[in-house]
């Protein structure tokens, strides 16, 4: 079992995180295409097992079909002065995501229709897509937009849409059982920070922390890929074994900045993971906002879908679509930090030792046990983390085959890790034993 | 499937319950006798496939007999000067319903206990019955009383009560299903509005718009007949029917005036259409008084007695009990009025037609469905009714086999007929099936 | 069944108890030895069934072993000056319970591990015990503790700790059904009062009472012996019994002085007995105190234990550790009263005539019965009880085979025993029928 309570926060480890976002910031990612490919080939860099898959264009998952691969050389606007208006090289958000290649001369008034931006956030340029329907477009800031002169521009968008693959990657650690958490991140967002660099960059610190457990009792599967389609398809060619082996998930998204912890609940907000994580949460961080399944938005749309079923929860940080900056050029680096992406590093490595914990008892005998023979009174009581005697023989009183560690946490009122640490003993001296 | 949610409210239709209730108005009506006759009759001229029945006086029916069959002519009171001075022919609640045949002179002391006044309204001559006990009262406003003079009176009552028959009528509308509606409604009180001409005249308009739709999936049974024992004598002879049958049902009494909305609910409040008759009251009319079962007083007394148990709930405008002109001559016409009657009315037809739709859905295929490429995008989100793709994509998150309509209405907050409109189409596309 | 509901106030009953405690109080007993037996015996005059056992010192129970017996003879320090200044004979609680025997001239600075006090309470001597690591010890008020000279001791305990025997007694009294209600008390504590010569008193004034009953419904079996070890002992002979027969039990502790009413529930709070207590608390007393089990303190610990199970709560005055004398000398005769002794036996009277009453019942056919034409309109409603048709329709309307008398009185908003004189004559008339 994962037992390095102790070590969930290291600042090491949390530059580290930064500087990896850094490093993946200016690649062009979408759905498909050579920005995730390169994307996933840094990220095996780190994680050496890693598995990269690719699914060819037109594959069918349940009601959808994997899309046309999209690449992209270059695209501007050029003026009617003759100058650069609007660059891709500048920032990759100025060219709609899935833009077919075009090479045209046209009026501002037929290009309007082609042009985004955001007149609440003039400075802001916005991050569009079209991957399902042919279309190419501009993003660019209001400021900018206004000062487009009338006149014949001429449209270039360098780009591929044409039959390819879809690129995906995941990687097993295998456990003692075969019995699997389920982690969820996606890399399909061009140079965005909090949503959506954070995510990979904090799975990627996550899984070498579970690989540099000694004792897991659980499998973990970790799926790298495009949000939604990659999703699909990863369901599409798993849902058997996912249903069958998944006991809790987590969606890792939203987790740079430094604003506010959140969880999203599964579709009723009853499962075991949402408890526990609920309850891990407000004991490592205290306060948070709870979204329901109804305010969701990410991959758990289909985790989460009937017929899937998966039992998964969404850990953030601050949550898509509620900060200003979301879905357009200022979610930059500035906005996610170090000690933002190692404060949801802690809480997720909080949630998956409270999970592999998180085991049903019943004590070995009926009537309380006698604790004095068996020196556990002082070892106990004597203790710095203040685990008293009482809580002691509050964990013996519910370990009735009836509770998992984190219903006897609810009843009783001691922190979920705390119960883990009053168990451990007990297990040790053959007073519980699991069921 | 009941499809005319556009339609619930017609004005014609509420001027014409008005006029049937003027038309009933005079009636004498009670348990048993020409009065019930008569006003099935007319119903019949409204209903023309409703089935009237005789049942025999002293026909034992679960704990109870049918009693004998009352008819009244004249009665009357001639006071010592040698005039009428309560005169059934004025107002047919001068006499206690069921009262036996007299004709004797009697002091005025000796009659004193056979009349009846209300001091706390002295304009109001009181509603009064003895129907398992032989007895012979009038009653009269207490302001009459109070001017009766000492000495001797003529009291007539030219009644019979003897071997006859207890008349109720039923109305069965096959579906496509042999589920059924039950509606239940009672025409045994004389001269009173509210309660209860009210129900009668609403029951028979709902009546006809049920027979006005082209497809019902439910079977609809509604039954009109006298109060208590009427309805002991329904259940003695339908008993199993009902109890396999029967998934909803309405008790429709005290449905004319315009003063507020009720809702009385089955013995624990917890069946689908207690739950499903909240929901429509709080979309249809927004604020409504609720009572429990331990508030009731009419024939869900019988309906939800323990081993009758059927699933039925009162919807009312103002309850029984509940206002000052209940049980008196001041419970007239002038209580009630079109938009009254058409409240109820348009309650109940929505609630009828929300039945019908609340059924549970799951959808086809594992994930989201792609909606765009079926067009359900744009259909959808240029409706003037505001449905917002979100909820159709809430809708199709909690079709899932689990929910029905009603439930998933709860969930996600969109009225229930809404979520009805939502996923009409997506039946259509075979996106979701039915369970 | 217990019918006794009239009678449960009885000074003189109230007063024979205050008469037994102070009988009991001199009496030096402990968790073994001849205090023990001499205590029992005593109840045995007022019990004659009961039975007396003895377990020899070293039988197994569970993860327990029958410590040694116990007994002293005196016990006294005789300070540099020749004087006795801490004398047993004085008061017994002088003597750290299970000390071991000692005769030794030992420095004040040596002794001083050995004594006791209270800083806090400096008149007070404390109440210690150390059953099962070998010691010795005088306790004594912090005033007097603060006034011994410096200098040498004499230390004499003229104790016994060696085998014998554990000795504990019960009562079982049979009832028409073999279900049984425990009913279990403790006197291991030398002279406390309210903690706890209440508990033995009025378990044997109720115990009294129900030898009194002509008809008891259930079979009820009463423990007297010491805390902890003894409930062990006795589980540990009579497990699978009691698992099988009891269906409500009460641990009957501080139950002597006048200040406060108490619940401690069982370890989920969510037995029968838990709400049937709690309920008929709240009708005979109103306002009480609520404790859950975590926040127990005396056998309960080892009746409500994972593997034992028994459904049980605790009845209190004020509970053990939320009173200032409580484990003092200062818990003596004057905290407890006849009225406070007798608040708690009216208090279980009722709860055992509840237990009794609460059967469940269904009527006997479908629809509401016909009362009329059996007399029971009248017979009720003039009642001084003030019990009204209404109640009695309501007790019929959930008399449906679902609900015990409890529930249906918390259902309908009447007291317990209410319910209970409702529903006598219904089953007399054959109108419900015991399920």
């Amino acid at each position: 079992m994962i037992e390095s309570w102790q070590s969930f926060d290291d600042p090491d480890v949390n530059l580290s995180m930064y500087r990896f976002a850094e490093r993946l910031w200016p690649i062009c990612r979408s759905l498909t295409g050579e920005g995730v490919r390169e994307t996933l080939h840094l990220i095996r860099e780190r994680l050496p097992d890693l598995a990269i898959h690719e699914v060819p264009s037109g594959t069918r998952c349940f009601d959808w079909q994997v899309p046309n691969e999209w690449n992209i050389r270059d695209a501007y606007l050029i003026g009617p002065d003759g100058e650069k208006v609007v660059e891709f090289r500048n920032n990759n958000l100025h060219v709609v995501g899935y833009s077919e290649p075009v090479d045209r001369m046209m009026s501002l008034e037929e290009l309007r229709p082609h042009l985004f931006s955001l007149p609440d956030q003039p400075d802001a340029i916005p991050y569009v897509t079209s991957y399902y329907k042919r279309f190419f477009g501009f993003c660019l800031s209001h400021r900018q937009l206004q000062s487009l002169k009338e006149g014949t521009y001429r449209v270039v968008i360098d780009s591929t849409l044409q039959p390819g693959s879809l690129t995906y990657a995941d990687l097993v650690l295998p456990g003692r059982t075969e019995k699997e958490v389920f982690l969820s991140t996606y890399v399909c967002h061009p140079s965005l920070a909090n949503n959506e660099l954070s995510g990979p960059v904090v799975t990627v610190a996550l899984a070498q922390w579970l690989m540099s457990q000694k004792d897991r009792r659980y499998t973990y599967r970790i799926y790298f890929g495009p949000e939604t389609i990659g999703a699909i398809v990863y369901l599409s060619r798993h849902l058997d074994h996912l249903k069958r082996q998944v006991l809790a998930g987590y969606v890792v998204t939203c987790v740079g900045d430094d604003r506010a912890f959140s969880l999203l609940s599964s579709r009723y907000g009853d499962t075991m993971v949402d408890r526990l994580t609920s309850r891990v949460l407000t004991e490592v961080v205290g306060e948070f906002k709870r979204y329901s399944f109804l305010q969701r938005g990410s991959d758990e749309r289909q985790y989460g879908s009937p017929g899937v079923d998966l039992p998964m929860v969404s850990v953030m940080r601050t949550r898509y679509g509620s900060y200003p900056e979301y879905h357009t050029s200022l979610d930059d680096l500035s906005i996610i930090s170090p000690a933002g992406l190692g404060g949801a590093l802690k809480v997720l490595k909080s949630c998956l030792t409270a999970l592999e914990w998180n085991q049903t008892y019943r004590v070995a005998q009926p009537c309380e046990p006698q604790l004095g023979k068996r020196g556990l009174y002082p070892t106990i009581s004597t203790k710095a983390s203040g685990i008293s005697v009482r809580q002691m023989m509050d964990v013996l009183a519910y370990s009735d085959g009836r509770n998992d560690l984190l219903r006897i946490s609810e009843i009783i009122g001691v922190p979920l890790l705390d119960v883990a640490r009053i168990i451990r003993p007990l297990i040790e001296a053959g007073v519980v034993v699991e069921v």
